[in-house]
């Protein structure tokens, strides 16, 4: 079995970070992760150095299910975190050992298993119809056999607040029969997100008084409070706090981890992540946005883009002079900037650094450097975004520095797409291609699904007979993105492009008002790429 | 001069809750209120019975200067609440009756001046360049010359909180300066945002305790806790409370109205609107995001659209028994309400209570709920998602109860978009429609930045003349995701677009493997919703 604390972070198994995205997280409206969604999540999530990485819960879902089976064959290793398994205690009138549920846990390797009981006497009695004896069995039962099985188990007791308000009692004995059965942390839930931060530390520090358990935290977002709930508790004594990137959730979201790190490492200056891990925090909780395909809120706290702009007129010299007067913390602490069109890839340091990861030498070119980050500006501030384009942004250095990369494979006269809704019903894409490749002039039409697989058909009919490393290209996938429209313009669109020839992948880049130029800028890049780079 | 205290709210004066969005909210990137918009504002916030009202800063913004001259001749006639002017002390080296900046506070003819005061020393040695009884002295003459004039006058000690943890004599000074003077109010603002709730109850605690006076509280949202900030304040004495609407203001925002106003009436009881004010919240958030021209944060607390969405497949029919079980607070005490999310789980149980939402009774039709239920699961397996599309599964499901809603407003014959790259790098979209509407056939043909924008165009030139809401409604925002490929087949897109007329927003849901089909069926869904809706 592999480890069952995180590693690499200075306070190690003291204090727990402890991300759901992957399971609570996408129990918000419009997430739908696919399996090579969620190990990208997984992965940005170990780069960013949270402790616990729960992956979600097998034997219940499907994609869950082949995501562990995935991880546990390779597909996932993990620096930092710790893989965790969620599911609920066996059913009523069996044992945990023959419950097909729990047995989905084993079977998923986690190393650390995470079980769901409710504690709240309104729950156990109307939804699980069951008493308060034997509901604390399933906990204590399930609890004890995965911990003979060599799994460290963590409790998530539902409803806490609510239950201990109502009945305190049976929210007391549900964490008991946890704790006693060998669970490590038993986390007080504020599942339907009613509570305040004042009185959630008094409830958090009177648990901890009174049990002496190790207490974990877990908040939703109802009262617009549950990064404030979750700090107050660690606050009052939880050492374990549950959170999901940029909040997602279901109903008003979960403690965004950014902003609970945020405070937990700016504020209560709690080395939560390994070193350099803080400087992270903006650009993972964007990549993350991505892949939920979920625009960025640019007013996130800590992250967001717009996080340390200032509208400042009055005291815009001031802020110039003594920007540490305006803002709460220095913004490159959580990987940030002041101002709007700050970005990742746009420093110099940064810039270079990563043409030395292409093989691309701008250090002794200064020259190159200045207008290759200038030029980047411009077009991040148009809605390119580089941060996931790696190959586009290669290119783009290589012409920078004015390379000589030979002919191009082909050049473009002109296509013509023409898209039919005939009278029939019949949806018809037809593309028509004029290139220039070898010295020749092609002319080529074919047919797709729709009107970029069309030009993508086209293209590829055209160049064929020319390119013999055509046929191994191949679309491994496909992302567009609307941005907010400038006010007065219409709305711009940014297709992603990820390429493979079965060797290797590479993403590629295009912007456009029309998204079939834009996925074609972005084809364009992706062939080009792999005429350079064999 | 009119009246300085809120009318009609139970608690009357003895507690404040105080909008700035018109001021504060209005530094928001990309908020730009006209004076026809700021007057909009303030009458959908008096409606819902805010105490008061900052409607701007005269004598510095002409358009504030405007908005409040307009309001003084009878255009804003408030039923609830106060108009407050914005404005700062007077400069050093002058009187309060000689500042020009201070006669603009008196020419606004507003009965309630809000006066800002810096309250740490840094900031008055290095942005202001005084000393500290000089900034007393601004302080005290400027309010005591405008209470002379018969002002009631709020201090906002700006900085306030770092101000007090770097050097407490001199935060406490400016607060004594206005309170001596006649400030009715002295205001703690969190001005960088960077408190924590339990350290900010403590210092408020603290200086009621020292000082006695009344105090209110500005909270700004830096580290996500500007709503936990401000209820916890009110815990620990503040009985003014300084909001925005939506959260709106500079850099991560300021302290949402709507939540701080739900947590108020729903978890402390207080009565701080009047009667039937706390069901106007949804509707009023709503309003004035539309009048931001800002998207509305569905998963907002309180009032977001998602903020009683449940994707509760397995817990569907205990949500159905005991919806409280499940949500902090009834939905319809602010106006909102619960929706259940239809995802690949959906059951009958979820899709009847869908159906009561829209006011389609399934309950009694139970071959039709099976029928539908089955329809929704072949969609869904296909890559439509109704989750998020309600105006969609509306369709269907008045569709399949066989609900005569009279003609379609109208049918397409065919569609024809033509997207040319031409040989001078020119890209152009025309799309064509063939429609029937009022018994007419229609062709017509219209240009757009992309595919769907041109179709989009083609369609509106050739209903407008027969369909006269068609002007009210509006694209609110369109969203693309291409679905992981089937193996062997080619990328599906789903479409998500959402719609508003000013009053109201609903989305629908389109997909198909070419981009522009998808989108025109979800195009057809609004309309036919529109119509159907009115």
């Amino acid at each position: 079995m592999s480890r069952t604390a995180p590693a690499g972070t200075p306070l190690g198994d003291e204090f727990h970070l402890y991300d759901t995205t992957l399971r609570d997280g996408a129990q918000r409206e419009g997430i739908s992760y696919s399996v090579a969604d969620k190990l990208a999540v997984a992965r940005l999530l170990d780069e960013l150095g949270v402790g616990f990485i729960e992956g979600g819960w097998p034997g219940a879902m499907p994609k869950d299910t082949e995501f562990f089976a995935r991880a546990a064959k390779g597909e996932l290793a993990l620096k930092h975190a710790v893989l965790v398994a969620f599911g609920s205690t066996r059913r009523a009138g069996t044992t945990a050992a023959q419950d097909p549920q729990v047995r989905a846990l084993l079977d998923s390797e986690a190393p650390v298993v995470t079980l769901v009981a409710k504690a709240d006497l309104r729950h156990i009695e109307r939804a699980l119809r069951v008493d308060v004896d034997e509901a604390c069995a399933m906990v204590s039962d399930t609890v004890s056999f995965l911990v003979g099985e060599g799994r460290r188990v963590f409790l998530d007791a539902e409803h806490f607040f609510d239950g201990y308000s109502y009945d305190r009692d049976t929210a007391l004995r549900v964490l008991d029969a946890g704790a006693n059965a060998g669970a490590d942390v038993v986390v007080l839930c504020d599942t339907n997100g009613g509570q305040l931060p004042l009185g959630l530390a008094e409830t958090v520090r009177e648990v901890k008084d009174r049990t002496g358990f190790r207490l974990g935290i877990h908040c939703q977002d109802d009262t617009s409070c549950a990064v404030a709930n979750s700090i107050a508790a660690v606050q009052a004594g939880a050492t374990h706090v549950q959170c999901t990137a940029n909040g997602y959730g279901e109903r008003a979201g979960n403690a965004d981890l950014f902003a609970v790190t945020g405070n937990l490492v700016a504020k209560l200056g709690m080395e939560v992540l390994p070193t350099g891990g803080a400087a992270e925090l903006t650009r993972v909780s964007h990549a993350l946005a991505e892949i939920a395909n979920i625009a960025p809120d640019t007013h996130q706290a800590y992250v967001g883009s717009s996080a340390f702009a200032h509208k400042a007129g009055l005291h815009a010299s001031a802020i110039k002079v003594d920007p540490l007067l305006y803002n709460h913390i220095d913004p490159a602490s959580v990987g940030n900037g002041m101002r709007v069109l700050v970005t990742e890839m746009a420093g110099k340091a940064s810039l270079e650094l990563k043409g030395r990861e292409f093989g691309v030498d701008l250090a002794g070119r200064p020259e190159a450097l200045t207008s290759a980050v200038a030029k980047v500006k411009r077009l991040e501030a148009q809605g390119w975004s580089f941060e996931a384009a790696d190959a586009s942004l290669e290119l783009l250095l290589r012409n920078e520095i004015g390379e000589d990369n030979g002919p191009a494979p082909f050049t473009l006269e002109s296509y013509r797409v023409v898209l039919d809704h005939r009278a029939d019903g019949e949806v018809i894409s037809e593309a028509t291609v004029k290139v220039h490749v070898s010295g020749e002039r092609v002319i080529e039409t074919a047919e797709g699904n729709g009107p970029v697989h069309a030009l993508d058909a086209a293209l590829r009919k055209a160049l064929q007979p020319y390119l013999s490393w055509l046929d191994t290209v191949e679309l491994a996938d496909y992302k567009v993105r609307i941005l907010p429209s400038h006010p007065g313009t219409d709305a711009t669109t940014r297709v992603l492009l990820e390429s493979s020839d079965g060797d290797r992948e590479w993403t590629t880049v295009g912007v456009h008002p029309n998204i079939v130029e834009a996925s074609w800028l972005a084809m364009c890049d992706a062939l080009v790429h792999k005429h350079l780079r064999g």
